[in-house]
């Protein structure tokens, strides 16, 4: 049936693997991705591959400045490939997602060069602007300018308010001046800003004549001329360097020395100046201003689960193919078993795959969530279900972020070392995967620092249903049953057998379970530190460790579980897909549940050591009655081999043969060093220089 | 009193926390290395900064055929330096280690390259050779060549004895024929081989003329001509390519194309080949006889607990240094505070500088354990003691390595994390620390497969006690509690306040219950397998997870944290800095423990709500004790500033001054790039390229 839509592999070690799968993987390939979004990702993955502007050298040892050209390069290939216009992304957001995965998959810093100028910097502009910004956002369309968003200073990262960067209107000339008062306040951190942007939107505090300070305004600000990309005058512009990763993408700084730009340059949604200067908002508390201007930002966080999770997906392939072709040790001296038999294994890396599938679902569920409360934005929904949904999806962004970062970043380095010396080789990918995964933790919020307000948001429904006597119920019904806490709290596990422990029900219900408890103890610690005389910023501050932030943490994983649970179980998913999909959801949860055992113990949910057990021997019950299914689960996640650009991993699951022939065909494998000679001549003189004592 | 050995720190904006400390750091510093390493280390240190050729650039972009020539010409020059002689390392074997954290501290690809020559194929060659290997031996010492050990091969890492590589010998010439049958059989990863070995340790199957095979032997392999560099005939010798990190050093592949080797080649130690081809061995077992050709690598696991303590601190200080600096946020509006004041960033560091300390005596510790029983084989001891010494230190080694490369693998990705975007730059060291880390989890075993033969000793015993009513009392008294398992299986957490919690004799209590519970229950999870009618080979596979693979963990924790406490309550210990020492271990006790609560539930060690909170409350607690001796605690870990290499980590404090200057004085830096013609012309037609559907 879906032949005709996508190819066979080709044929080799894996087969024995593939023969044994319980399901059909082209099947689950196009009930996940759907067949529109799977021609669409195939003409990707095929105009890549056919453009010499993008080939692959696995491993190559690439300068930065020439990463940084080759990234432009083809950033400019992509303005002429225009894979998605604007009106089809009005028409289906998802397929930007879809690209986003795609061009990330190929290479994040090109990825984030190409969406910084049009997605970030071009919509912030637009969304945040009027009418008489459109220039700058056409000119960016047609790479005429380049963008970049300059929020973040040397000194300050999370503290967004913080921010040291002046704008100061000066009525005589009608325009602002544009003022770091030291280096501290330079705009740091800036992607685009260190070799290519013209232009950059730039966060200042904004001062009237009268010296009044109203707060962070963002101000389209050029910083290069387009015709020479050199400097404008009282512009100190650079490049921030060498990066763990991501070094195709130009990251900079700017230092502005009383920069003027015209009056207009504003981006004046949320406020303008008066051509005399007087300061205008809609809004009346400068914190909702504050806060609506950088409404922006929401999504971002939303996208940064997923890309965390293509990264996930790309390292999975490649440590269960290479699992199920290594073959090492077997219970006869004269036969060795593939590493993916052993128990071990099983367990180090099919809990990864069960969360990457549950992830899949999740981060297109919350992305559809986005959407919707997008499309009421645009339409100016004023409603309460509207505000309701935006706090919502800003307690989701703030969670799915750090568990989808974090589970990609800890799924990657268990992959890497799954694989043992050939996954430290730079060639298979899975330190390139690490490298660029690790942004992800850290941009748009420290995960540590972004799990807050998501806590705070579930603490001030309990605080409005304690006080208030309010029914918790939210839009997208992450939090309804909190409603219920009360009568959760006094369930407990009750699985007596195995079989019934592997019912994605029982983490689910153990989650509630979690969540309520984790909730209603956080708000107990927060009271005993205000009732211990602390003021309310310290008081929230040493209610984090072991409350808050794991009340976060246990929220989102419990929704991503919930929304898994459904996909399992509802009437459109294919009967022959729901079996695996049931036993990874079981997996999934149940492997999430064990880092909060301890949790469940001390609240009395479990009690005894039969429950432990029984939850251990499910996990390892389910990798065992997964592994056979893994090589197929990951072909359904796997891009095509040029784009996975991993030996160890490709689809043939010829493991040496491509390894050996990657390593051979690399740059001067075979030549004596080019300095042979200072190995040969000048030999040294033991211990000539050893001081003598 | 320590005055004249430590040079004061510099003033800055750390002097805030220095000055809150409650201990001397000097003092500390002296306790932990003793008057000799200091000044023995800080020669080191000044000799290399001193020396232009290892002049430092933080985050450069260096080439990778650059960093091998550089890598190359470095350790060349440590051949001049000759920082210890032959003598020194017998008088003192701490030294060498001493001397491998300094070189390791500048650059762990140095560090291997020297010490693969000198270390691993000297002295393999001396202990597995015999007098006729002399010249070997001499020739690397002075660099007349240079030499490799060729173990692994490209489809054979963690199973040695399957190693296809073969030596057979041909009495027609008195030579030994090394081929390798396939590509899969090349020697892989071998550090060294990539540009520079002339000479290898090969480990082949040796045969007979009667074709019977032997084993695995060593031999010393000419691969390439000393005076050119060039591939000697019938060797393809080449470079494996880039890696995830020590990309200095130039890790290589050898494919044999029956190359021939005179007899006397054979590091004859374990066994020989009578020039008419007779094969002689003082081992009757041969499974015996490679135990002790392998024996050589006991050695490597303790060192690599060491390497990897040494990046664990390195990047301790860079984050705690980087804490303290760095302010975010604060009670009021106007006044930021240092994020170390933050109880989450303290519980995300400080149990980490707690495993530093632990560590570092644990380390040094059994180092001398390993000396002691190097002595023993030196002089030939066959006593039991000696015998049963050998067993231990193999079960020490391989738990303390994933322990130490564990904790070293977390914590660096923590104090990444902690430093956000700035520990994200290159220049700040993080990244490269994580990379050079990596292999540590990897090389001389893979952990996870390392753990079962830690698991196995303990079992043995275990045994031993039940069949045979053995004691069970070992050399190095690591096991010695076991004996007692019946009546510690009977005991109960009993702390009840928090300062009770605090006393480093709890942990320790709760993980000699821990690590016997383990061991029982991994007996009995075994007997199910064997009773459920599995082989041998499977039972054990499937009784890892969980079990076995958690009882090697905890018991090197214990042991870890046994030494540790030990250590604090000496009398040898300065009075003054017991008090720190002691917060520090009972923080690194229940930390550990920690990630153990759900066993310790399980088996009602642990039982209603209160112990969880005590050890939570507790560690929380000992955070905020150790938060202001923080950062003279690194003090005392952190190397000179160029040796550290880390901008935001200087001992100065001045964490923008010293990265912004940094950054300033990159390449290029302020340049726009040299293709920059590329954005000013030849713009591109926005879908030009769009394939007409």
């Amino acid at each position: 049936m879906t032949d005709h839509l996508v190819a066979d592999l080709p044929s080799g070690p894996l087969d024995i693997y593939r023969k044994k799968a319980s399901f059909n993987w082209k099947d689950m390939l196009l009930f996940l991705e759907g067949e529109e979004i799977l021609a669409f990702k195939h003409h990707v993955f095929r105009t890549l591959e056919n453009d010499p502007l993008f080939a692959r050298r696995p491993g190559e040892d690439v300068p930065m400045e020439t990463m940084r050209e080759l990234t432009f390069l083809r950033v400019k290939q992509l303005f002429r490939y225009n894979f998605i216009t604007n009106e089809e992304t009005m028409a289906n957001p998802w397929k930007t997602v879809v690209l986003s995965d795609c061009l990330g998959t190929y290479d994040w810093a090109m990825s984030a060069k190409f969406f910084l100028n049009k997605g970030m910097f071009g919509a912030t502009v637009a969304n945040s602007g009027s009418g008489r910004h459109r220039t700058y956002v056409e000119n960016t369309e047609n790479m005429t300018t380049f963008g970049c968003f300059a929020l973040t200073e040397l000194s300050h990262g999370s503290n967004t308010r913080a921010m040291r960067t002046t704008a100061t209107y000066d009525p005589s000339t009608k325009e602002f001046v544009i003022n770091c008062p030291d280096f501290e306040a330079a705009k740091f951190w800036v992607g685009n800003l260190g070799k290519t942007a013209t232009h950059a939107v730039v966060f200042a505090q904004l001062y009237t004549p009268d010296q009044v300070c109203h707060g962070l305004h963002s101000f389209v600000v050029p910083v290069r001329d387009p015709r020479t990309l050199l400097a404008l005058p009282g512009v100190l512009v650079g490049d921030i360097g060498k990066k763990l990763g991501q070094n195709g993408l130009d990251n900079g700084f700017a230092l502005f020395h009383n920069v003027r730009i015209p009056r207009e340059n504003l981006l004046n949604k949320t406020g303008d100046v008066t051509p005399d200067g007087r300061y205008l908002t809609p809004f009346k508390d400068p914190n909702k201003r504050f806060g609506a201007s950088l409404g922006a930002l929401s999504g971002g966080r939303v996208s940064i689960t997923r890309m965390a999770l293509v990264n996930l997906k790309l390292a999975l392939v490649v440590a269960v193919r290479f699992s199920a072709t290594r073959r090492q040790f077997g219970p006869k001296d004269t036969e060795e078993i593939p590493v993916l038999e052993y128990q071990l294994q099983q367990w180090r890396l099919i809990p990864y795959l069960a969360a990457a599938y549950a992830l899949e679902h999740f981060s297109k569920s919350i992305f559809m969530n986005f959407v919707e409360f997008q499309i009421g934005q645009m339409v100016r929904d004023n409603s309460d279900r509207q505000a309701e949904m935006g706090k919502e999806i800003h307690a989701i962004g703030c969670s799915s972020k750090p568990l989808g970062s974090w589970t990609a970043q800890r799924g990657i380095q268990e992959c890497r070392e799954a694989c043992g010396g050939h996954g430290y080789l730079a060639m298979n990918r899975l330190g390139n995967l690490r490298d660029d995964n690790d942004p992800n933790c850290t941009y748009e919020g420290d995960n540590n620092v972004l799990l807050q307000q998501t806590s705070n948001y579930l603490l001030s429904w309990l605080q409005a249903k304690l006080h208030d006597g309010v029914r918790i119920e939210s839009p997208l019904h992450t939090v309804d049953f909190l409603d219920d806490f009360n009568r959760i709290l006094g369930t407990k596990f009750t699985a007596t057998t195995m079989e019934e422990c592997m019912d994605p029900a029982v983490p689910l219900a153990a989650y509630r379970w979690l969540v309520c408890f984790l909730l209603v103890e956080s708000q107990r610690r927060l009271e005993q530190q205000r009732a211990s005389g602390k003021e309310e910023f310290e008081a929230r501050n040493d209610s984090q460790v072991y409350y808050c932030r794991s009340l976060a943490i246990a929220y989102i994983e419990h929704d991503c579980l919930r929304r898994f649970h459904e996909q399992t179980t509802d009437q459109d998913t294919p009967a022959g897909l729901r079996p695996v999909l049931r036993r990874l959801c079981a997996l999934f949860g149940l492997w999430s549940l064990s880092s909060h055992m301890s949790t469940l113990y001390q609240g009395n949910y479990l009690s005894g050591r039969e429950p432990a057990e029984l939850v251990q021997m499910s996990i390892l019950s389910l990798c065992s009655q997964l592994k056979d299914d893994a090589v197929s689960l990951v072909d359904v996640l796997a891009p095509t081999d040029f784009m996975l650009n991993s030996p160890v991993g490709y689809a043939d699951g010829q493991l040496y043969k491509n390894l050996w022939s990657t390593v051979l065909q690399g740059n001067q494998v075979l030549d004596r060093p080019s300095w042979w000679k200072e190995f040969c001549s000048d030999k040294p003189v033991v211990g000539s220089l050893r001081p003598k004592l």
